[in-house]
């Protein structure tokens, strides 16, 4: 191998559960040189440097500043795991750019917002630029995009990418317990961020299949484009009376080409019991693929955590240490244009719809007419005894397809009338 | 990108089901530039010049001679897609490396029998030797186990690897008839070749799972150490009883490595019905990669076909174009070596065993108490009504873990007892 002998020094900016796994995995294995080429972690930046850490800092060169760090010419290497779309983690990738170093980053914000720049920068220095942590944790869906469909067409992604929201669904499920109390004890267990909008709005799923859709269609990252609701308006009624009707919900992150554009968008979804992603669970992430000519793949696995990101991280290192040199995303930079939005209310598919009404003759009877007026056709339908009738009786239905923008009048209609209580809910059922 | 201007000359050997769709994907896309350079097919050979294609390739350099094409001075990157573990395949493949270029194959019985010997002359050479197509088609096996794990120690690698046993057996399943039958029906519809024994002899897979351990643990493939059994044996009774205990049979292959080395082993398995395994169907191949710090990754995707498989081909052919210098396994060839095999009757692990025992009273007794005696524990047990008592009466049961050796020791005992017709069958229950 012509990079035998050669080490690479890396420098580590954030010793948390990620940087942390780095510096321990490396440490363990000493005679790490997948690529010819050993990488030694020479230098490291964090916000605290006396802080308690599973692998001893002390002989490394400590920076305070990220961005020193980032283009100190002592590293070869940069790896960014200080998080947040913009700040220090930015500023310090721009400068290893600059500075023409590689980068390895496990940030899926600063991907996802500022990914095209970032790209034309590191293109135009010949610098790699390359985040396997940042979607899936272990489980290798950029490289899988990235690399092994270039010889294919992707017509679509989709799957669970939030590791946090797949927990407390599962749990709220397995316990019959609400949303507010499941997340309070993820919090208290460490699974969850003391602010969680990050994760239970969405926004971190969004972040991901918006990387995915950039590097399965050849454009730019476009998280403004994003459709995004999260999990925080889920109910265990809404979970149990799913179940009743042979689903389970999901968050799903779901990217679609069509002639029209692309359709990113994050919401909770049905899935049928017997699904793949209905037997995601827990933790794990889960990611659908579906190409031209490979048809659809189907990978799961961890989606977070030390040992699963670190690994990501480290195999990026190797990837650093290969020289290969290939686009960021899928074309080269100078040509990507953020993809194309479509009108999400233009899409058509199944829905599940839940109502609050009052406890009194007719209510059903007006419901189910509104919606045959506006052209919903119903698929299913569950009225259950409810202890509580004076706090109104939950209602669920599944609709056959039916274009978005069509449910979403039926359901202003809906929430208009008198024995409806509080908005209708709606949930899509996956089409993967 | 620094390779953006560089065109680079393919030559094709093969032109079946994968060098046709290879053609045929350059053809749809002629701007395919997936690193930068173009890729152009400018040479082919193949066994017919004049055979009907999909492609013109009336225009292309022809060569009679694989070999010739292999060393041409005219092509920059070699693709094999012959067949075979030896013969002109091989001695195509040696000229491209030992001429310096790149080679891509699809391959599996080349690479598990010559991988060691070939990768050896690969690095000296300074060139790529690719084989992602040799393994589950389109869904990037190789490329998962060679690049994303290399942050990783995999302990175990499992699943579905040969398209044509997983159809034969969902079809024995779905309509209940038995093995022969089915065979010859999916040999007229091309899904099984005229000599089917690579395939269901389960050779074909354990040329898979033996690269695939290579790759996992670093060492040379050793397809000789392989623990082979097909499922020509298994039958639509063995089938029915299996589910009616709540299984699936698959033809699973695997590779575990412990203190002792590595275990390889090929042979129908039971797996849970709501089992991943389980639940792959038809054509589709599965893979459990279960990592020391990932943890347990599952993909399933087209093990075979046109589409899928050349887009492997054509993803190794960007990975060359990348310029990335790797080992061909995990370590640089020269430090290979073969594993070391785990003697099979050491492993332990739970079974499925099926008797045909002749309709008289006490045979349940002699077997259970020949089995209780040799430490067997039996853990289900079916016996159902036959409408053909005269000629045996089927009897399966599951055990709880014990040793291979204990378990064969018993099985000996229990052919040679009068009231069982035949040998008895033994399947393992899978692990994963």
């Amino acid at each position: 191998m012509s990079s035998g002998q050669k080490t690479w020094r890396v420098g580590v900016a954030g010793l948390g559960t990620v940087g942390g796994g780095l510096l321990q995995f490396l440490a363990e294995r000493p005679d790490f040189a997948p690529a010819g080429g050993r990488a030694v972690v020479t230098a490291v930046s964090a916000r605290s440097r006396s802080r308690e850490r599973p692998v001893d800092i002390s002989a490394l060169t400590w920076f305070d500043d990220p961005v020193a760090l980032a283009s100190s010419p002592d590293i070869d290497i940069f790896v960014e795991l200080v998080g947040g779309s913009d700040g220090p983690a930015k500023a310090a990738v721009e400068a290893a750019l600059k500075a023409g170093k590689p980068v390895v980053t496990a940030n899926k914000a600063l991907i996802a917002v500022h990914g095209a720049a970032l790209a034309v920068l590191a293109e135009e220095q010949g610098a790699p630029l390359l985040f396997e942590a940042a979607v899936m944790g272990g489980t290798p869906a950029v490289k899988m995009l990235r690399e092994a469909m270039v010889g294919d067409d992707v017509k679509s992604v989709a799957g669970i990418l939030n590791g946090t929201c797949n927990y407390i669904l599962s749990e709220m499920e397995a316990t019959g317990r609400e949303f507010a109390d499941v997340l309070a004890e993820a919090q208290r267990l460490g699974y969850a961020e003391a602010d969680p909008t990050t994760d239970v709005g969405g926004f971190d799923a969004a972040h991901k299949v918006s990387i995915l859709a950039a590097l399965a269609f050849g454009c730019a990252p476009n998280f403004a484009a994003a459709e995004i609701e999260g999990i925080d308006q889920v109910t265990r009624s809404d979970i149990a009376m799913a179940r009743d009707l042979g689903y389970r919900i999901k968050l799903v992150a779901s990217a679609d080409r069509s002639a029209d554009g692309v359709l990113v968008r994050v919401h909770p979804s049905l899935a049928p019991l017997s699904h793949p992603l209905a037997q995601t669970g827990g933790a794990l992430n889960a990611l659908f693929i579906e190409g031209q000519r490979i048809g659809r793949i189907f990978v799961q696995g961890p989606g977070a955590g030390s040992g699963p990101t670190a690994a990501a991280v480290a195999a990026d290192i190797a990837d650093v240490m290969t020289g290969a040199v290939r686009p960021v995303f899928q074309a080269p930079a100078t040509t990507l244009v953020p993809f194309t939005p479509v009108d999400p209310s233009r899409n058509s598919g199944r829905a599940f719809l839940s109502f609050l009404v009052k406890d009194e003759p007719g209510v059903i009877a007006a419901v189910s007419e509104t919606l045959a007026e506006a052209g919903v056709s119903i698929e299913s339908f569950l009225q259950k005894p409810t202890e509580t009738p004076s706090e109104g009786v939950p209602i669920v239905m599944t609709t056959h397809a039916v274009a978005e923008s069509v449910l979403n009048a039926a359901l202003e209609q809906i929430a208009a009338l008198p024995a409806v209580l509080g908005r209708p809910r709606l949930l899509r059922i996956a089409r993967i």
